[in-house]
């Protein structure tokens, strides 16, 4: 199968690079990137050097799938073309992953490009929507963030746990804000140094949003506050909601059954995992796994979620070879099964 | 004045030789340690080669005040002899914070050597209790967390701005576990990681409620986690509690009341600065100051208030000497004015 | 093929772990460790929770071959009754790197269990000596600062190219120093940090003289010196030595010929890359090359070589399933083809 | 005193304003910028909100003395007009650090502004030149990297200790490649990374090569290489030479004298350190020491000294500072003289 990749020279680019490498069904044919157009691969990411490839500004040939690495708007301007020549794609940006166009337009200061395919595009979350990517030829590929929380989240909204007045606080390793350059990834800035941005409200959030209120019809009160740790790579998140009366309030034992609960809901999905100990992001490092540790806050009541992955992988380049892989009727875990890179 | 240190071999006690290297007023004359006993203390810490002294096993000599930096049960066995025989106590451990004796069982695990000193020893969190140390011979030296915890939420749990359910999410360097070794302060294992500890409770709890209490006589539900970041110094507290009804709840008018009401609070208070714009560990790297900002999240009518501090200086050993100068009648500021180490 | 790892719970050994995971040609049925023996891999490093193995003391059931990631002495004790029951061994440790065993009591300290297999065991360096590991039962694999110094040096050696006075400067991360806790690994004391250690000399010097001894029967002067720098993986090696004089010393003209003499010397092996520009120990994370960048001071016509490699793959684990591909009749590259892990 | 600092928005300007802050002579009245030209200090730099001062786009008022932070070629530009008004002047850029002009436009590209003032200027190394700064209007303040190379090597050059063919082998924090954006100071791209630079030779060199030959009257041939490490501040050298035959080649007696000889040649300087011991970055961090460690390796009659130092105090500010103290007739060391900040 030929792919291309929109803007490879950017970390979730570069990171599709890598994995694809490993895969057997899948020939990287195209690939673009902007400033970078002419130059070998080799030459931008001397560890893709395995890659014969040139970077050229616009896709070239013909491809089966396409995944877009490009920046909100840019992406939908380049994908929609692909789309009406037949091409799958999957978008890592956050160009068809809300329903809205106002909510988009609200979130992203732009109108949409074309709305009509905000109905069509499936939000590629496999552990919630595996059957529709299936046969979707347009895949949303969530944001990094909302990975973690929406999975750390979804067994206790749908089973009806919690208050629906959750506070998310995330903190992420510095790729997550990309390649290009900026005073929060100097590294003299960011070394030896946590704080917590975006707090009138990151882009994010209507997408954790959107996936929690789906569950139950009712829409939940999501703070949402982004922290930037002095890592390369991970993201943790931390969710804590009141627990409702009742079985779940029980001491080791509402712990226990809470736990059974997740685990039950996530048995067939193999990029989950409940953890028997807080998880930790290193954990992670470099594969596709979500690790997720329910507990509770017995002196208060709260449930406490920790989850945890790798924000280049499940939260952009692994999810979105996941998300081709259930597209094109491959294996889920095919060239993804790496073990986590530790220490 | 002559000065000894109790454990000088530990973070918090050679981090009090560097503070007190530059007060005009104090002269250091004993130092203590176990294992590091008859060593020059410029052979165990070359970067504080300046000061003459050697490392005894007990204190030697008279003196008119004792920092201890002891661990918790060992700090009250060495500095209970010491205030009997008339001198001045700093104590950085947690063995005199906690007004119960309860409590400090509870969380501790061994009873209290001596609980009627409880009752004399003062918190020594001058933002809060200025006074009362100024005339202590006993002071119990906050712990780092609730240091930043405390002074985020004090004013607004004062003034009645909040429901008394809160939560606290707290993100520390390494340091903060101090110099013995085990595997969350390896390199390998805490590099480039990020995690959750002490989910079933954290030590510095019992603190936190009580000091947020005794503001109101009433009892707040505060969840309260903790992180650990790879970083040597620094901690970063993300506070979070749902607004009561009223003037708060005003927009940007509400958020600008807000903010002047702690402007308001801490006007008085050289080392607690209410900043413009949200904190960074980095701004506060080697000095004394907790930096503060409170805003509202106004989808949720959320209070978050992010506060941060260098757990080794206001959250430890600058903390002690500001306690010091309060209790000897110095300026409160004296030898802690230094701006941070930036970048 | 069954295959075991001695002393898995040391990161050269949990490496293994992680690479045999995708070798389809072997079969992973014991492993060993002392203080967690008993204990489930899964409990010990999570990231490993698809291996569904127990730690035993002592390596269990019929083996074909067995990874040692021992410390020395300990190594040999485990290593020669498994050779001797007709396992065939892939030594990780020191014991049978050095023909000599008086330069081994030298440097170790303690006489050789066995200097009857020193003769035997096959320095497992690929690029110097496949065709002897290919038939050999025991393979000494290379230290992971030699492997960088050797894989440099070589060429430039084996050609003429240097004088015999060499200067090796390493700067090594710190999971070089394994997993045992000790000062030169806590977090505290390593982060932000950079220092040379061993300065009267450091254990891998005789390696690195034997094989560069060995290429023309003239033994160089080595000085080599070690560094630790704050990261966890990865060494970079700066080596120095003046060009004798010739083709060489001819501007770009000769860099030109030195690089394709380079390029020559390892055309045939799958794991060395001589790169167009200097190298970085990130290009390398996770992967089992080392990267060779020559150059010429032309001030002074010195040669200069960078080298650099993860010290955990090539270093260590990787280069130990490289040397058993090879005893084993498989791909010299099955399983190690990964690209690195970026950024 | 009135002082200004020309560029207060780089990492050598800020950090002078925190060193000056403690000065007791020191008025800092005036400090410039260009793109942050009218906002004030604590905007740009929050840990400076004590310094109630505005970027300006040029000097302003009556000065004593200036510090320029300012690159190269725009440092003269500004300097110059300033010491013809009857200023003193410490320029931290390159500009009148080299004695020849035709070597100045060879390495940085461009013509000497005006090559009158080279002769005047007065290389800013206290501990070779001490008595001529005392009566200098304008002192070039030393490249970070020659503070550190210099230091090490003047002792065994003025004495004769070592042949003249010497190897400086550098690493260096991310710091001490400025403020500015780039791919080389970006977090993900140099966390977890070590990597050599400037290869075909840094400008550094032609600083180290005129001081060294200054004190024989012969050039040596100095290999020098640079490297990026993982961390904000420091720089360690390691340097490499032949010793000459003689009473330097006599066991553990003839590094002893060598270290004498290190001692007493800097036993009037406030700022070198001859340490018992390999030196850390870490045990100068924020301070403006220089740590020197001569030795000697054995088997092969090598001198080796380690040195290191805070890039941007010593290297940088701090020397400047010390500088400016000698200038105006204030002791060496004032403001000067605080311990490092450990961990």
């Amino acid at each position: 199968m030929k792919v291309g990749i929109l803007n490879i020279t950017g970390y979730a680019g570069c990171e599709l690079a890598r994995i694809l490498y490993r895969h057997p069904e899948v020939e990287l044919t195209s690939v673009t990137g902007r400033s970078a157009a002419g130059q070998k691969l080799a030459e931008v990411f001397p560890h893709l050097s395995a890659l014969d490839l040139t970077i050229s500004p616009e896709l070239e040939g013909d491809l089966d799938l396409v995944f877009s690495a490009l920046p909100h708007k840019a992406s939908a301007e380049a994908v929609i073309p692909a789309l009406e020549q037949g091409m799958k794609v999957v978008d890592i940006s956050a160009d068809f992953r809300l329903k809205s166009a106002d909510e988009y337009e609200e979130w992203y200061g732009v109108p949409h490009q074309d709305p009509s395919y905000l109905e069509e595009a499936v939000y590629g979350l496999a552990e919630l929507h595996r059957e529709e990517i299936k046969s979707a030829r347009l895949v949303a590929n969530p944001g990094c963030y909302p990975t973690s929380a929406i999975l750390a989240l979804a067994p206790a909204v749908e089973n009806g746990l919690i208050e629906p007045d959750i506070i998310v606080d995330s903190k992420s390793g510095v790729s997550g804000g990309g390649r290009t350059l900026n005073m929060t990834n100097h590294f003299s800035e960011v070394n030896e140094n946590v704080f917590a941005y975006a707090l009138s409200g990151h882009r994010h959030l209507p997408e954790i949003n959107q996936e929690l209120s789906a569950l139950t019809g009712e829409a939940p009160a999501v703070t949402f506050l982004t922290h930037l740790v002095p890592m390369t790579r991970g993201i943790l998140s931390s969710c804590y909601a009141k627990l409702r009366p009742g079985e779940w309030l029980d001491g080791d034992n509402g712990v226990q059954r809470i736990r059974e609960l997740y685990q039950d809901y996530y048995s067939s999905h193999p990029f989950v995992e409940v953890t028997p100990a807080p998880p930790q992001t290193k954990h992670t490092l470099g594969n596709n796994l979500c690790l997720i540790y329910p507990t509770v806050d017995s002196r208060t009541g709260r449930l406490i979620v920790i989850s945890c992955l790798d924000n280049l992988v499940k939260g952009a380049a692994g999810q979105a070879v996941q998300n081709m892989n259930l597209m094109c009727g491959f294996r889920e875990s095919e060239s993804l099964d790496a073990l986590a890179v530790y220490p």
